[in-house]
Order: structure tokens, then C-alpha cells, then sequence
């Protein structure tokens, strides 16, 4: 928890939290990562793709394929504490505990039949450029050329921010890992949302991440003034906006399992006595299946077609990110709810298994290896959020059934 | 229009057209429009609010009143190259037609009872501080120290940007001037509204310029994950905005004079993948009676309580602006159709007599002299747009009707 707060003061913003991709910020947690993965007995080294990992080698053959163990340390504006940030210093923990001699209540230095792998991934968000995963995506050897020329809101792009960050966009390759070369990535992870405090319950099973896209639509109309365009010769974009927030809210409503999200929102040229001659908004897409994600983009679509035509508006969509859904691994969720049980008291219930609709570094991840995800629960579900919070007495739960779960794959093989 | 083309040149943003208050760019349009009045055989200073003035006097006495002519120079957003520049324009070459002799045609220079006086007023547009008609108040003594705590975008608050432009905040007072000191005030403007181009008639009488109020609302909810946060959950401020734009069209529609216009509209913190926990959003509203303006702003905020009521939201409303109708002295209502007549050809129908729904620098001056405005024909009625247009021709009408009312208010005398 004090690494936490150590990592919160890091920050482009004083007063609240901010690190994004490529930043003095983001450079300077992976220094911090770096020295803390180093007293835990890695190795340690930033990656092409400026991902923070860390390795410990197995007894026994160095070439092992390793167990990857991680989050994020990026953050969205404004953030909290914990997103991701947790799950790296816990599997920085989980490391300690099982490979320190000594340490950790005197419990003896395991022998594991697998590397162990810290990861720090540097951007899962996606704040900086509206594109999510880029540091999971470079490790899983996703990599898509086209992003190169994503901007940042200054104007910089992804190549340019490699640069300055001193990283060579022509090694990027470098970052990827072979599927060989893992046993898996399992990760632990605050809900970011109310269900396990809903329960009364610390820990869950994750069994899928959702199923996302991200659209940025831009709605075209004509700017006039305020006072001299009557209504019926307005062709207000803002109005037009308005409008497709709503539609979006009511679409996804109808639908149980898609949820859609209107972040941000801004008119053009915005001042007071202009009406918009243009509106940008993002859309964020979530669905428990990639079928049904879809089916409600097209339905949103349709009502976007009717309320820009009776405005006399245009309008486009720009597809900025896509991730199909990810499921568990079925051993991996069977380590983890093991792991999870003996860290609960005797006799405690199974453990429950929820679905995520939030994305993770996992969706990228299990293009190459399989993925599993441990929820800590996460008070009122708030994230995204300077009030995001978790329990120090649920991390300890957590780290104890993450380093059990490891334990149990280890057997296993 | 070569000078309506100079002044373009002088943006903050190339490309576009953008000068606001007190900015590098209003101190040069003021040294251009400084020589030209020179060149009219004026007088010529900046006043203590950063108006630019010039002055010739009366024949008969030099501390006679005077007759005020004139517009603003300032602009909105990406803004077009008439509104407001072609009437200080327009009331230059009627000093030079009337002043300098030999001059336009050989016309000789007339003797008149009054001084003239032509002013670029500095801030009409208001947009910079969000507060419109800055240069105009100063001028009509109605400067109200509270204002001196407004900040634009990036902090600045307007004492800092009066003393970084070199003007002193406690001479502010030294820019009023006495209702004996002005024979009245008569500006020409283009229409920014399609009545006369639908007509097909050049020049227009004003009748009336419009009440207006101007708000930024507020709207609060709670920051939350876009993933993890169902939508019962959710208390969206930016759902809760897009709502409440939605409800002032449809109140204001409702109406047949009273327009009402959101021209900027930002969600925080503003990221793809989080929940809107709080939305700004600016209302300009007018009409043509202030309580008709009253009613319907009382009829958007019931609204507003029920929609943030339904939503789980509070919101607020801060009035930044508020200014009564200004009617027309009939005097002046009188000379200007009189001068639109004697420009027209022989047995032309009697000029339009139109309301003004945009507001400008007469609302302000209203309050220590009469006012007076001639209308130009403004194609499509597009205005504060790039596309604004205004033809030459119709430009030479309104210079000799402005011209010929100046004499027939002269002969009045």
C-alpha cells in the first residue's frame, strides 16, 4: 500500500493522478519498478515497447518458459490508486514470497519448474493516444505499423513520443514474445465494479474479459451565428451530438450485457454565440460477446442515420480500437479459485466467477499465452476515479492466493 | 473591402480569422485603424479600456458634442471579415466623404454642427472572458469592477491581460463618457440573419437590438469506469448536458421570439473509458422583450430540475451576461431610413425595418445616448462563420445612406 501512494505522487498533474504512455511520468515509475523487481532477485530491464519486466529464472533450466505475472502502471486523468498498480506490486510480492530465501514469514526459497516473469505494462488505457493495449499488444507481437502516426492532443505522434521517450520505433519488434516462451499471464486486478462488495466477498475468479470497441464519430453540420440563424435554418452539430449520447444510452439500455460510454464530448468552433458547425464524441463499446457488441454498434447506427438525415447533418465514425472478448483459461481459473479457497478461512464458500467489462492487458495477451485474472474487491466500485479504493486486508488475501495459484500450476506440470 | 481584407490578415490563428480582447493582435488592428483615422483628418488615441477612437471636431465649436460612428473590430472563433470590421470601416469613409475636402467626387467638405467621432470598439464579442461588450461598457460608464476577476482560457485573469497590454486597470474610469458629451451613436452592421438577402433588398432600419443573457451551467455527477459500472449506477453528467441542450431547443422552439443557443459543451474529466462526473455547458439566450427572455429561461430551468432530478445530478447556473432591449431612438430610426432612401435609386419601396436578434455595442451605449443602426444585407444570413459575405456594392449603398443620415441629423440641428 506505501508503493501505491509512492506511485500515486507520480503524477504530470500535482494533486491529482496522471501518468500516460511515453511521459517523464512513465519513465520514472519504471525506474521506481525497476529497483523494486531487482530486490525481489530479478532481473530487470524496459523493453522496446517501454514495458517495465522483470525475470527470475527457473532452478531448473534457464531457458524455462516463464509464468508472466503483471498489470499497468499507466493511469487514466484524474485516476486512482490502484488500476493496475496493484497488480504489479503484488506480483512484485508474489515473487518475493516464493524466491526470497528468508523472507516472508521464513518461508523457505520454492523450487518452480517455470521462470517467473514480472511485467509492468506501460499502456493499457490508452489515455495518450485513444489507442488501449499498446504495451500488451507489442509484447504479444500485435504490433500495427498504422498507429506510427496516432496523435496525442498536442499534436505528437506515437513514433515522434518513441523518440523523445528514447525508444527505436524500428526495434518495436523486439518486444514481442514467442508463444513458446510463456506459460501463461495471470494478473490480479480491482473489479472496477460494485459486484464483489455488493456480496460481501474479497476475491473472485475471473472468467472472460470483455469485448470492446472504441469509435470517435464526428458530427457535421454548419456553424452560424447565435442570434441571426432562426431554428429552422440551423444545422446545429451539438444538437446532433446531443441526440446520438442519448441514442447510444438507449440502444445499449435495451441490451442486457452491452454497456456504452460517451467520454468525452466537444463542439466546434465552441463559442458562446456560434452555433456548431461541428461535435466530435468518443464512444466506448462494451460487450460480453463479440456477436452481441456488434449487433448494438449496427443498431446504433441505424439511430445515428435517423437523427443526423432529420437534422440535416453528416456524420462518421472512426473506428480507434476493437478487442474481441478473451476467456479464461479453464486451468487458470481453476488455480486461481484454488489459490483464492486456501487464502479465505476453512470452510469459507467457492469463491464467485465474474465476467469483466472492463478491458485488461489479458485481452492482448491471450493472442500468445493463456490468461488468467484474480478481481479484488473494490468499495462501491468505484474506479477511474482519485476515490478508487481497495482494502489492505483484501491485498493480502490476494497476494496470498496468487502466490498459491502459482504454487498449483507448478504442480500441476 | 481591401481593408476589410488587411484587417483578416491580423489572426492569432493563421488561417482563420481570430483576434480577441486585449491580445497582440487587437493592439495591432488598433495602430491600422489609428492611421487610417489619421489619414480621415482625425484626432486619433486608444482609450483607457482599449477602444481606438478618432476625432474631428465641429466647425462651430471644438468642444461641441459628438456625433459617435462606428463597430468593433473584434472577433469570434474562425469568425468571417465583416462583422463589426466593415461599419467602423464604413464610418471612415463617411468621414472622409464628409471631412476631406476635395476628396470623393470633389464633394466639398461640409461644415457641421456636431463633432464626429468614429470608435472600433475593443470587445463586442465577448470572446476571450466569456463577458461580451467590455469595450462599449467602459465607454458608456457602466464598467463594473467585479468583471476585473473573469479569466479566459488559460487563467488569465483581465487585470492581468489590461497590464500586460500596457493599460492601466485604475483608469478604466477615463474611458466614459457623459450623455452631454454625444449627439448619439449610429453604427452599420451586417444583418447575420437571411431577412434581407430573402428579400433581396440591400439596407436595412433597426428597429430594435435584442435582450439577451448569456449562463454557463454546470452540471455534476460522479466520475466513474466506463467498463465497470452499470448503468443504474451511473450518474453520467454528460447524458445529463446532452439532455439539457436538447430541452432549451425545445423550449425556446416552442417560442417564436426568444432563440436560445449552447455553443460549447465539455465533459470532465474528458477520457474515452470513463463516466462524465461533471459537464459544462454555455446558453445564450435572446429575444425580443425581456420578459419573454425571462419566461422561457424560467421555463428551461424546470426543465433542467427534472431532467438532473431523473439522473441522479445537481446542476447550476452562473449568469455571465445580461443586457435588456435597446430600442432605437426615432430620431435616428428616421435619418437612417431617410439616408437608405436617398441611396436607393428614384421610387424605391421604403426600406425594411428589422430586429436585431444579435446583440451589439448600441445595447451598452444605449445607456448614455440615442442609438441608431443601419443594416446590411448579409447572404444566406451567414455569419461568424468563415463563408460570411457582404458585397461591395451593397458596402457603397450603405457608406452614402450613413453618410446622407449624418446630413439630415445635422439639418435637424
Amino acid at each position: 500500500m506505501a508503493r501505491c501512494d509512492e506511485l500515486a505522487r507520480v503524477t504530470a498533474t500535482p494533486g491529482t493522478i496522471e501518468r500516460v504512455y511515453l511521459s517523464p511520468e512513465h519513465a520514472r515509475v519504471n525506474r521506481l519498478a525497476a529497483e523494486w523487481m531487482r530486490e525481489a532477485g530479478m532481473v530487470a530491464w524496459q523493453d522496446a515497447a517501454g514495458n517495465q519486466v522483470g525475470r527470475i529464472d527457473s532452478d531448473f533450466a534457464g531457458e524455462a518458459p516463464a509464468l508472466l505475472l503483471g498489470s499497468h502502471l499507466d493511469t487514466v486523468l484524474d485516476a486512482g490508486r490502484f488500476d493496475g498498480i496493484v497488480g504489479v506490486l503484488m506480483a512484485l510480492e508474489v515473487v518475493r514470497m516464493l524466491r526470497v530465501p528468508g523472507d516472508a514469514g521464513n518461508r523457505p526459497r520454492v523450487r518452480l519448474p517455470f521462470a517467473l516473469e514480472v511485467v509492468a505494462f506501460s499502456d493499457e488505457e490508452g489515455t495518450r493516444f485513444g489507442k488501449a493495449l499498446l504495451g500488451s499488444s507489442a509484447l504479444a507481437g500485435a504490433w500495427d505499423d498504422t498507429w506510427w502516426s496516432l496523435q496525442d492532443a498536442d499534436g505528437t505522434t506515437l513514433r515522434e513520443a518513441f523518440l523523445d521517450f528514447g525508444l527505436d520505433p524500428g526495434r518495436i519488434g523486439e518486444a514481442a514474445r514467442r508463444p513458446g516462451e510463456l506459460v501463461g499471464y495471470l494478473e490480479a486486478h480491482i473489479e472496477q465494479g460494485p459486484e464483489l462488495d455488493d456480496r460481501g466477498e474479497p476475491l473472485a475468479v475471473v472468467s472472460s474479459i470483455a469485448s470492446a470497441r472504441r469509435f470517435q464519430l464526428i458530427v457535421e453540420g454548419e456553424a452560424s451565428h447565435a442570434g441571426g440563424t432562426p431554428y429552422d435554418r440551423r444545422r446545429d452539430a451539438l444538437l446532433g451530438a446531443s441526440e446520438a449520447a442519448l441514442a447510444i444510452e438507449r440502444v445499449c439500455r435495451a441490451e442486457h450485457h452491452v454497456i456504452g460510454t460517451v467520454g468525452q464530448l466537444e463542439a466546434f468552433p465552441g463559442a458562446v454565440n456560434i452555433v456548431p458547425g461541428e461535435a466530435r464524441l468518443s464512444l466506448d463499446l462494451r460487450g460480453e460477446f463479440d456477436g452481441e457488441r456488434d449487433r448494438v454498434w449496427r443498431g446504433i447506427e441505424r439511430e445515428l442515420d435517423g437523427i443526423m438525415g432529420r437534422r440535416g447533418l453528416r456524420w462518421q465514425a472512426r473506428e480507434v480500437h476493437r478487442a474481441p472478448a478473451v476467456f479464461c483459461a479453464p486451468l487458470l481459473q481453476d488455480v486461481v479459485r484454488e489459490g483464492i479457497l486456501s487464502a479465505l478461512p476453512p470452510g469459507a464458500d467457492e469463491p464467485a466467477t465474474i465476467f469483466s467489462r472492463a478491458g485488461h492487458d489479458g485481452m492482448a495477451i491471450g493472442a500468445i499465452a493463456d490468461v488468467g485474472m484474480l478481481f479484488l474487491r473494490n468499495p462501491d466500485g468505484i474506479s477511474h476515479h482519485p476515490d478508487e479504493a481497495v482494502s489492505a486486508a483484501d491485498v493480502a488475501l490476494g497476494i496470498r492466493a496468487l502466490a498459491e495459484a502459482v504454487l498449483q500450476l507448478a504442480a500441476d506440470r
